[in-house]
């Protein structure tokens, strides 16, 4: 690893106080904010708060060996053999399982005392990796910060001029913020247990530790009730968890150092509920399972005091399945018109002065907090349940954004931001990236308020993903969001963090996540028998494009989409992010900055735009073959079109003389026309080629006649 | 479908008797063998014995739906389900899993009667699958066909002009072989149950009907016993199977119409079985878990009652395990040294008139038949059981070849064909589907002597497979070798096979394989952080490798393999066969046979060799960083030399003038380099451009000076 050898890596801006160990570590800031060029070439991610580079290796190789010390417990034991593992996927060392004597051990790994035996929010989860030469050490209080120090450990091995081998270092690493989730909608999707089980892999291989498990919706009940079986009997399609497997999936995650909360959203989001139990809502019924999406109608009838006693049940129930402190109770998006249309609790509402729906939500809410609170749970609710009157020690997960959640802060809840960490809205890594839970109207809290900011969530709404293509919908963009959550703020360079994901994303399907491989696996399908110069065509075009983002899916499909839609399309086997798109972008932003001077882009750019002119002709023969394929013929026509005005713009640069307007006229048509989404899906280069051309055009960078 | 649309195909060479309906199918033979040019574009493997087009295809959409009518069993109903799943996972549609009622469901599928409770060799496998462009029939005597006719129907089904689609047509189809195995061995590398079961979904989709499990070995006892538990808990290093697990592995095979016929080698290959079990050698002991690979001296002591009591136990409850009625007893390779020098053992040679270890091993082999056939089973073992005395029902199975296999038939005793079936060779998937049980010495034996000809197995030796690679040493090659056995003898071209080949190759992805996408995993791995273009020009280099063929890697290793070696070289990632190797020898060959006149195919020799000349250099960098690219260095430095050779011919042919003879010696001394195996690689392309050359020099194809 000598192009590492003599660097410096200081991330942090904070003095760093390992708890647990009582070590105060001074660290002099030298880079309170990184750039590009300090950069070092350190894969990890998230970044930990200090990290300082030694010289030379450490060797990993077949006998390479693992011993814990200190305080023990059968999930360490556990995490040893399921690190080991880990280490033998990704070098392909016949490494031996079998335990270590620590003096003996390449690595040792020691702990002082054990953690809560439910996992509490703001635990210490610090440790301390040093890497020298001869061996390696991890120190931390409890087996959570030891487990992240193994994590740490694994991203450092990688292949170099003499075998496998981790570089020599020191490592002091603690959370930004104590609450770092993933929400799953389980609920409009099912997704089978050994999908969730690799996303819990791969948030722990990016320190995040709650799973928040969205288990009931409109379209479906996915938890097994015994107190009410008609729930899940009715309302899932006979695609729900049992209770059983639930409780294997929280020891799955507890010993990943994860917390499970589970989500039963209500009033609203739960027509699947009325199936069995029509008797809950304030419609009449009878309720069908939702097929379509979005907000609907049925809700539970706030007035009834049966709703109250079965709520006291179920609550309890679940309350005893999950053992994590917090219960979440969802809350969101009631349109209201099922008590509007119920004249008893017109009636309830007048009697108890409650003057609107928003009021008899609250009314609910309140009922409803009681009753978790009662099962011995704190709630978790989406930002509605924040209303006047709720007592102090709920949680606000902000879906509306952060000045809902400094809003909260100030009024001295505690809050944890989803908003912006939306996974199902398409946006790029770096858009996520640069969303912080203490910017905005957060930035000007006071020291005590920030404190109630714990963390936040990455979503993934699952109106339009499969069990089949989940893992590309969350990976890799998640780890920029665990970076963001576990990371000193001041790490925040969109290149660096580019750098690095690219990495952690191989390192990920070593876990057994499918992200990358899913996409060519479903354009393989959609392709049929393609000629590999077909499927190549395929994969050039298929690069380029991107799913259109927010919430335009909804509003642009031909047909009402329902859960019974095929997610068999090319927006469905498509990553979020084109990486070729970007690098495109990169490229010509450069070629600009160079007054378009730089010969050796200039003909990377002219290879790329003539294979894009030429690669419309090669695809076309399959999309006749493939009615799949033959959904993104016109993109296909756009890219060929942006080629050929891209070339056409070298062209005009390469004679020294400005093109007449009409030209520029006619190419902006094309880029115009390219910018237009279609079979639901964008052209990512229209933008770069359109700076190309206003390059070429008199007063560009690039013209004769510039500026 | 309507490219597939009026064509006719007619695979059968014979007339179609399927049985169990009783139904005389007569077939007329219009193509007794088929050529490239009549190859219709079904993309079925095996082919099936008898097909014929229709006109028009099945629409196959979210509401596709099976029923089961006649004969059902719960193995039905479960097939039913992996059907539909699978089809699901093919096409992307969200299917229902429900069953259907028959008059509703697009498929239909009537069962006449069971098979047999223990499957026995030449039940009944035949199907008939009939397509209209309205519903699909598929009928059969028995489960076995049923489920035969299932596989076909998914192999159909493919993506089309306007929507998921299977042809129309009927086919008649059944096995020319009785007996088509796979053998895996798991005692040199331990391959986990859900790799083995795996595979078992692949032998399924290609019609494969006998695991063959090797669980002892030198290197490993990997079978439990509870009898002698010292076997596997001192013969395995704790890599064994559990009891239940083989008993749900052999329930998961009889699922997928698959016997498991287990071996247990003996008396030699045996080692694993002396470290608890000492008393069993003819040597002194105390011996040790083989590590290394080859013939060892270990073997079990003839002459010692005490091991005939010792085996009859361990067989007897074998027997129980394993319901099969076959029991393989290995009897290969016995090296007869610790026989020799063992003093007892030669008194009681001496006494009992055994002349030679060849006739003390029968002895030993006619002992242990008894025990087998005490406890209801036949016995099959390697042709080294074939002894004279020996009774006539014991199987062999040929690693010798085809003579011996003919002459134990003339014999009277049944065989089974390996030679020509190892896929640890590194054969060429063609090669070993050249390879015909029929064929050489067997073609001339009577109609009743074939009949004692079952069919065969090919296998998978484990000293370079690990679990993460084994796919790929099966698979595709496997399914070739899957045709052979299964269809028509006839059905013999390799264009043919290659195309279909690369079509089933893609499919079986789909059921968790991972031949394709382990390659790129692993070079992934071996290239660390890599930048696009490194690890693309690895790719380039990479996707014209093979490792070195039949046992040279044993003999050119620099230090003696072990079980311990990390199998993480580039070596143990690329396929073992190259396509892009192959496909660019096939455009030589239509380069060459045009006289090198064609422009095009210039054009395309041209490109492929500039980039190959240029690969070097861009590869070299990440060939400094990592110690696994760094080995094929030299290779990459061939493949550069070939290139520039290839484009030098290019260039000579372009002249129009045959160049010098010191030009020519000078290229053909760069093709000697470039074939020369290094690191255990061959470079495939380097006889192709070596014909190139020689077309290109004085009295060559491409010459002015032409004969």
């Amino acid at each position: 690893m000598d192009y590492l050898r003599g660097r410096i890596l200081r991330t942090m801006a904070q003095n760093a106080r390992l708890q647990g160990f009582g070590i105060l570590v001074l660290c002099v800031l030298l880079y309170p904010a990184m750039t590009t060029a300090q950069q070092p070439a350190l894969n990890l991610m998230p970044l930990p708060a200090n990290a300082q580079l030694g010289s030379g290796s450490l060797h990993v190789d077949s006998v390479f060996s693992v011993a814990f010390t200190g305080y023990t417990e059968l999930r360490l034991e556990r995490a040893r053999e399921r690190f080991l593992r880990q280490l033998a996927r990704q070098t392909g060392l016949p490494l031996s399982f079998k335990p270590a004597k620590s003096g003996k051990a390449t690595l040792v790994v020691e702990t002082e005392h054990a953690s809560k035996e439910i996992q509490e929010v703001g635990e210490d989860e610090s440790y301390i990796l040093d890497v020298s030469t001869a061996s390696a050490r991890i120190r931390a209080s409890t087996p959570l910060g030891a487990m992240h120090g193994l994590q740490t450990f694994l991203q450092l091995v990688d292949v170099s001029p003499d075998g496998f081998a981790a570089p020599a270092i020191t490592i002091q690493d603690k959370p930004r913020f104590p609450w770092r989730g993933l929400m799953i909608d389980s609920a409009r999707h099912f997704i089978p247990l050994d999908v969730v089980r690799r996303n819990l892999d791969g948030m722990e291989a990016v320190k995040m530790n709650v799973f928040h498990w969205h288990l009931s919706e409109n379209q479906g009940f996915r938890a097994e009730s015994k107190k009410f079986p008609k729930l899940h009997e009715l309302g899932s399609d006979s695609l729900y968890y049992t209770q059983d497997e639930i409780r294997d999936l929280i020891a799955y995650a507890k010993d990943r150092g994860i917390r499970v909360v589970p989500e039963f959203d209500m009033p609203g989001h739960s027509t699947a509920w009325f199936v069995g139990h029509p008797e809950l809502a304030s419609g009449k019924g009878p309720y069908e399972i939702e097929r379509r999406w979005g907000v609907f109608d049925p809700a539970m009838d706030p007035t009834n005091e049966k709703v109250y006693k079965f709520l006291d049940d179920l609550i309890g129930e679940m309350a005893r399945l999950f053992p994590d402190h917090y219960f979440h109770i969802g809350g969101d998006e009631v349109n209201g018109k099922e008590w509007d249309a119920n004249p008893k609790i017109q009636a309830f509402m007048k009697a108890h002065e409650l003057k609107n729906n928003e009021a008899l939500q609250a009314y609910f809410s309140g009922r409803v907090q009681k009753l978790v609170t009662k099962h011995g749970k704190t709630v978790v609710g989406w930002d509605e349940v924040l209303v006047e009157g709720v007592p102090k020690d709920i949680v606000i997960q902000s879906w509306r954004g952060q000045a809902s959640l400094a809003k909260a802060a100030t009024q001295g809840f505690r809050g944890i931001l989803s908003n912006g960490y939306y996974l199902d809205l398409g946006w790029p890594a770096a858009r996520h990236y640069a969303v912080d839970p203490m910017s905005g109207d957060a930035a000007s809290l006071s020291a005590e308020e920030k404190q109630r900011i714990l963390g936040g969530e990455s979503c993934m709404w699952a109106e339009y993903v499969s069990p089949e293509n989940v893992d590309s919908r969350i990976w890799p963009r998640n780890a920029a969001i665990a970076e963001r959550l576990w990371s000193p703020q001041e790490v925040r360079d969109p290149a660096s963090m580019y750098a690095r994901l690219s990495f952690i994303s191989a390192r990920l399907e070593w876990l057994g996540l499918t992200h990358r491989t899913v996409s060519r696996h479903m354009l393989q399908r959609l392709a049929g028998p393609a000629s590999p110069s077909q499927f190549a065509a395929l994969r050039t075009l298929t690069d380029l494009l991107e799913p259109v983002k927010d919430y335009t899916r909804e509003h642009t499909a031909t047909a009402p989409p329902t859960s019974g839609t095929p997610l068999n399309r090319i927006v469905d086997a498509v990553p979020l992010e084109s990486d070729a798109g970007r690098h495109f972008g990169e490229l010509i932003d450069q070629f600009v900055a160079s007054s378009c001077q730089d010969p050796a882009m200039q003909s990377r750019l002219h290879e790329q735009l003539a294979a894009w002119r030429d690669n419309d002709a090669i695809l076309q023969p399959l999309a006749q073959r493939s009615f799949l394929v033959k959904e993104v013929a016109a993109n296909s026509q756009d890219l060929s079109a942006l080629g050929a005005a891209g070339l056409a713009a070298l062209d005009a640069i390469g004679k020294g003389q400005p093109p007449p307007d009409s030209w520029k006229a006619q190419q902006l048509a094309t880029i115009e026309q390219a910018k237009k989404p279609k079979a639901q899906l964008l052209l990512i280069p229209a933008p770069a080629v359109q700076k190309l051309i206003e390059a070429a055009t008199a007063g560009g960078a690039c013209s004769s006649t510039k500026p």
